[in-house]
C-alpha cells in the first residue's frame, strides 16, 4: 500500500557539537519519505521555492517518492536553522524563513484523492484538516504535530485529532495537549478524541505504543555516535507507518498488536539511522541487510527469558 | 546467598502533587534491603538514633533483614525532607539532617566480613572502601553513588569504583562522573577503572546495563499512578541483586547475561512497585504472585517478534 505524506520540504542549517551542514536537506515530509521509502513507495504533497536544488528532487525520485504533488513557487523555499548543545534532546530555533511554506494550500490531484493510507507530517491542523476532507475514502489516517499548533491553535487541533487513526506525538506535547503529567492518562484522554493509537515518541529512550488496552516499549539504540538529531522523530514515524503500510491487507485491512509493535521496532531503527548523520545523509546509502541487522540488535537489547 | 548491604537509614519527609508522609521509613540501605528481601534474606550494617521507632525494627526483621549490624546511637536518626513537582523524575530538598549519620563508621563484625555478597548503597565513598577492606573474601561486590560524591570525593570516587564488579548509577551521574555526555561511551571509561558491570538507571525509563559486549534495555513500566518515586533506584538495585544473589551459585558463580537481563526487569518490577505508595508502604503488603504477574506485565510490555 504507498502512502500519501503531505507536509514541509525545507533546507536546514543545524549545527551540533559533531560539526554543522548549510542548507541540508530537511523538512518533516522529507525525513518521512526517506525513511517509509525502504517499505512502500509514497507521494509527496508540498512546497518548494524555485531556489530548491534539482539534485534533492531526484534524490527523492530515487528512492521512489512520486513529485507530482509537489508544488514549485516562486520564491525561496521554507529554511530552518537551529542548534544542539551536548544534550542533543532539544533543538535551540535559531531562524526560520517560511518563504513558499507561509501560503501552503494543498491541493490534491483526482488520483491523490484515491489514496488510502495518508500521514499528515507536522504541519498547521486547519490544513491537515483539509487534506483529509480532501480524500475520498481513507483508510488509515495518521498525523504529527508539535507544540506551536498546541500553543496556537488547541481546537482546531483537537477537531483534526478527532479525524484520525493515529496520532504520533513527543511526549512532553503530549503532557501538553492533554493537560495531565501523567502519560498513560494523557494517552487516554487523546484517544478519547478519536484516535485509536497514539504513539508517544521520547527521543532517545525510544517510543511508547498505546492501542487497545495494550502498551508497548520500544526503547532508543543506544548509539556511540550521534551527530544530528533532526527529524528523528519524522524517521521514527517514517519506519512506523512504512512497515504497517507494507504489511497492510487491501482486502482485510486491520492492524494486529503485533505488527503495530513490529512497526514501533522498524521507527526505531529508521530513527536510529537517521541521528547518526547530518540531513538525510546516512539514509543515502543505507541497505535493507543494514535495517535488518539493526531490528535483530533491537531484539537483542529488549529479550529476556519469561 | 543472603547479601550484606551498608547505607543509610532514615525518616524521610516527602510531599509531592499526590499526598505527602512525615518521618516515615526511609534511607538507601532501607529501600534496598525491602526490595532485595523478597529474593533473599539480608544483612544490614547501619546507623540510627534512639529516637528510631521500635515499629521500623520490626519490620526490617520481619522482611529477612538481619539487624546485628545495625548501629543504635545516642541522637537522632538522619532526616532528610524533599518534595517533587508533576515532573517526578528529581526531587527538590528542603532540608537534611545527617544526625548520628554524621559519625557513621561501618564496623563488620567477624561473621559479616564472611560475606561474599556485598552492596554498598550511596554513602561516602571513603566508608564504602573501608567496608571492601573488611570483608575476607568478597565474590560480588555492587554499589551505588551520587552526585554529591561525584562533587566533593571524585578521586576516591573512582578508587572504590575500582574495586567493585558494579556500579549502579543514575543516568546524568553516570554522564557527570565519566565528563561524557554520550552514555555509550560514559559506560565504557567507567568500566574502564574496575567494574565488569555498570548499570545506568534512568527513572521512568528504565534501565540500561552494559556487560561485556553486550547492551540490554529494561523499560520502566508506564504506570497510571505514582505517588512518591523516592527510593525508586534503591529498590531496583535490590530487585536486581536479589534475583542475582537468588541465583548466584556458591560452588561455580558466574553472571551470565541472560540472568543479568532478568535482574534488571525485576529491578524494574520492584521499583515500579515501590513509586505505587509513600515510603515502603507498598512493599509492605506485597506478594511474590504479584511480583510474578508483574514481570509478565514487563514481557507483554517489550516483546516483539524476530
Amino acid at each position: 500500500m504507498d502512502i500519501l505524506v503531505v507536509g514541509s520540504v525545507a533546507l536546514d542549517s543545524v549545527e551540533t557539537p559533531f560539526g554543522k551542514i548549510e542548507d541540508g536537506l530537511g523538512g518533516s515530509a522529507t525525513h518521512f519519505s526517506a525513511s517509509a521509502s525502504f517499505y512502500t513507495p509514497l507521494h509527496l504533497v508540498a512546497v518548494v521555492g524555485e531556489d530548491f536544488p534539482k539534485a534533492h528532487l531526484d534524490f527523492l525520485k530515487s528512492r521512489n517518492v512520486n513529485l507530482e504533488g509537489l508544488q514549485i513557487k516562486p520564491g525561496k523555499t521554507f529554511r530552518w536553522k537551529g542548534s544542539y548543545s551536548y544534550d542533543l534532546n532539544s533543538a535551540k530555533t535559531l531562524d526560520t524563513q517560511l518563504n513558499v511554506f507561509q501560503h501552503f494550500l494543498p491541493e490534491l490531484s483526482p488520483e491523490l484523492r484515491k489514496k488510502s493510507f495518508l500521514f499528515l507530517a507536522n504541519i498547521d491542523p486547519e490544513l491537515q484538516l483539509r487534506v483529509i476532507e480532501q480524500c475520498a475514502a481513507p483508510q488509515l489516517i495518521a498525523m504529527d504535530t508539535m507544540n506551536f499548533w498546541i500553543g496556537s491553535k488547541k481546537e482546531a487541533l483537537i477537531r483534526t485529532i478527532g479525524r484520525v487513526h493515529m496520532l504520533l506525538i513527543n511526549e512532553g506535547e503530549a503532557r501538553e495537549l492533554a493537560g495531565e503529567s501523567n502519560l498513560v492518562k494523557a494517552a487516554r484522554k487523546i484517544r478519547s478524541w478519536g484516535p485509536q493509537t497514539v504513539v508517544i515518541k521520547r527521543g532517545e529512550y525510544g517510543a511508547l505504543l498505546f492501542h487497545g488496552e495494550e502498551i508497548f516499549a520500544a526503547p532508543g539504540l543506544p548509539l556511540e555516535d550521534v551527530k544530528d538529531p533532526t527529524g528523528a522523530g519524522d524517521s521514527f514515524a517514517g519506519g512506523f507507518l512504512g512497515y504497517l503500510a507494507q504489511e497492510w491487507k487491501a482486502s482485510a485491512p486491520s492492524l494486529d498488536l503485533n505488527t503495530l509493535r513490529k512497526a514501533c521496532i522498524y521507527g526505531s531503527v529508521m530513527a536510529s539511522f537517521n541521528v547518526e548523520e547530518f540531513s538525510l545523509d546516512r539514509l543515502r546509502r543505507l541497505t535493507q541487510p543494514e535495517i535488518e541487522t539493526r531490528y535483530q540488535e533491537f531484539l537483542k537489547l529488549t529479550s529476556f527469558e519469561g
